[in-house]
């Protein structure tokens, strides 16, 4: 038979033909009106998706890239930190402050779990000194959705910033940053946003501004001044990565004529009727708070997890995610993030039917589609 | 919800990615070895899957052209030849003979139906006169599949040509033309050839090439000596449509490296899948004789035929063709033919369980997917 791919990661994510073509088309030089209309575009787009009045940089790197920048921007050598650590994300706040000599308090939350914004507000009573809470909008390893609403409530009465990565949230969960009075936005170009990874957003509060001045951190690619001063002139910094921004563009203009509300609803469908079939097949979620980037599913008894992915990545060609460590091969991730539709996800559920079946689970054919074509039909219009 | 179209007609079909940005390439001049190249190696591409020792040559045409071409290069005004009509397209070799004072007897088989060998032997028999037989591989407006085997030992004992349509069946059932006796055979670029149309194939048997230069039906563009001249400089009459012969090239490729056998099996393991789909849900097939090239399905009663194909093409997005004149709202058709893959079976199944929940039928959703899949996961390899 011949095969087709599918890819169900969340990240990279599926991109349009009309974005994936516009990379095809003859460079532009950088320093040019034609590429400033382009870029500051761009830039408009990427302000609506964040829901930010702040402008957005944009950066040639991948969401790491935009981590860094947050903390490079804000921090001085010695302050001290919180980072919510609810997944392999979320953990790696904390290192990036290490590395920069940044004393990171981690609160870490199990697998699949959320942290409750009563205890962060105990833990800012408890510690007045905090000057950052680094958290996670969706953490990719286990699509838990986290309270940034909450946070924000929480954080905007200390003295202290909040910092999200939205990499794999933004655009598919809500997450309006200057009404949830959040003061530092990350994104990246590979999830929601619809183009292929390579370009990182950040975005800060006009009160995460005044951090900027004052940061003695080291820094120099991600030195959010540079980025700034830069904008004056319409133009970047550093050589823009041309093709990719074109591209951004483009997946934008789509996004701003779908509109974000119906981005966010289609997202939500999508992740229900995922969540639908799984639990038909009698499979366990892993997240508490299930968000609608990702669904993970956590192996039943007697399935080799490792296994199983290879075979729905090698013999099915559905590129499902595994888990990462320290739960690898604990439980699998289909995401439903960006451009996908309602057959990706009858697809990605009729792959899982069938590899189950291979695995010996009892007569898994049909019943993860039936229950999420029934969702799915209401709202396919 | 973002939604994304799904092509399932028996015409225009899928075309691989790879073959569709060949055609973005820049053009190059069609009298230069390097076009000679790509164009004689997609002459023997094509002879590899005609399976035919003979010549096959190029037309910038749809397979209608080729149809026209097999009657101009062979017969003289006032012949009398056979045709065999069992749906939209077997009736077109009628109207073609007629429009250029050919006398076509035509054989008038019930849709979905096929002719039997030894029908066909008796009707010879009693008219030895016929100059021709013209028949049809695949029967596309039904999807049945006729007995060219059996046709050629009959006809190779007579004076008589056979001439067979394959424009929707070659590549998708078996029908080695030097093998089966067939003396001329056609084919079009759009089916399982994996590329866009625009291209027609025809080639002729041995016993049919002195017919091309007895016949004195008048002739320009499709003048097979025209073209056989030209062959003679590796190149063709007329400009050539280039792009389109670079994909085909590109198609040919890839159909060589996947072999004819294993594309064959591909359609009939597709073809068998569907069909088990269907009769899950309880619906009826149309054609006796049901071939790998596309599966016709009569609507139950009590469903709006023609509100059912809108909702199909329109809600869902996938493009099932509807029935032809003179049966138009009475079956749908669902082609699994060319670049299709198993995913995209169970997404027309999908699509046609949610469309049917739609319009009333009881509690399809997930049976003829279920069906597929059972069948499809055996031969995911």
């Amino acid at each position: 038979m011949i095969k087709k791919d599918i890819l169900l990661s969340p990240g990279p994510t599926q991109v349009p033909e009309e974005v994936l073509l516009e990379a095809s088309r003859p460079l532009i030089h950088h320093r040019t009106p034609e590429f400033s209309n382009i870029f500051m575009d761009t830039i408009d787009g990427l302000k609506y998706v964040f829901q930010t009045g702040e402008d957005v940089y944009l950066l040639a790197s991948s969401g790491t890239g935009a981590m860094e920048a947050a903390v490079v921007n804000l921090l001085c050598p010695g302050d001290r930190v919180l980072t919510i650590n609810g997944g392999k994300f979320g953990a790696r706040w904390a290192k990036i402050c290490r590395a920069y000599g940044v004393e990171a308090q981690e609160i870490e939350v199990p697998w699949g779990d959320v942290y409750p914004k009563e205890e962060l507000e105990q833990e800012l009573k408890g510690n007045p000194d905090l000057k950052a809470v680094f958290s996670t909008l969706c953490e990719t390893a286990t699509g838990a959705v986290f309270d940034i609403q909450g946070y924000g409530e929480v954080v905007c009465r200390t003295g202290a910033v909040l910092v999200v990565d939205g990499i794999s949230g933004i655009g598919a969960t809500a997450c309006p940053m200057d009404d949830w009075n959040v003061d530092v936005l990350i994104s990246g170009s590979q999830k929601s946003f619809m183009t292929p990874p390579g370009l990182a957003y950040i975005a800060f509060s006009s009160r995460a501004q005044e951090w900027i001045e004052r940061s003695t951190l080291p820094r120099f690619y991600f030195d959010v001044r540079a980025a700034r001063k830069a904008l004056d002139s319409r133009t970047s910094p550093w050589t823009p990565a041309i093709s990719l921004i074109r591209q951004q563009k483009k997946a934008l203009d789509r996004i701003r004529d779908f509109t974000l509300g119906r981005l966010i609803e289609h997202h939500r469908i999508l992740g229900e009727a995922t969540r639908a079939g799984i639990r038909a097949l009698g499979l366990e979620l892993l997240a508490k708070h299930p968000g609608n980037i990702l669904t993970a599913v956590v192996f039943p008894e007697g399935i080799d997890g490792f296994a199983f992915i290879r075979a729905m990545q090698d013999k099915y060609r559905a590129y499902i995610a595994g888990s990462q460590e320290p739960y690898k091969g604990r439980f699998f991730r289909i995401a439903h993030l960006g451009y996908m539709s309602g057959y990706d996800i009858l697809t990605a559920l009729s792959a899982v039917e069938m590899a189950l079946s291979d695995f010996g689970f009892e007569n898994p054919s049909g019943k993860a589609v039936a229950a999420a074509e029934i969702i799915l039909k209401e709202h396919w219009k």
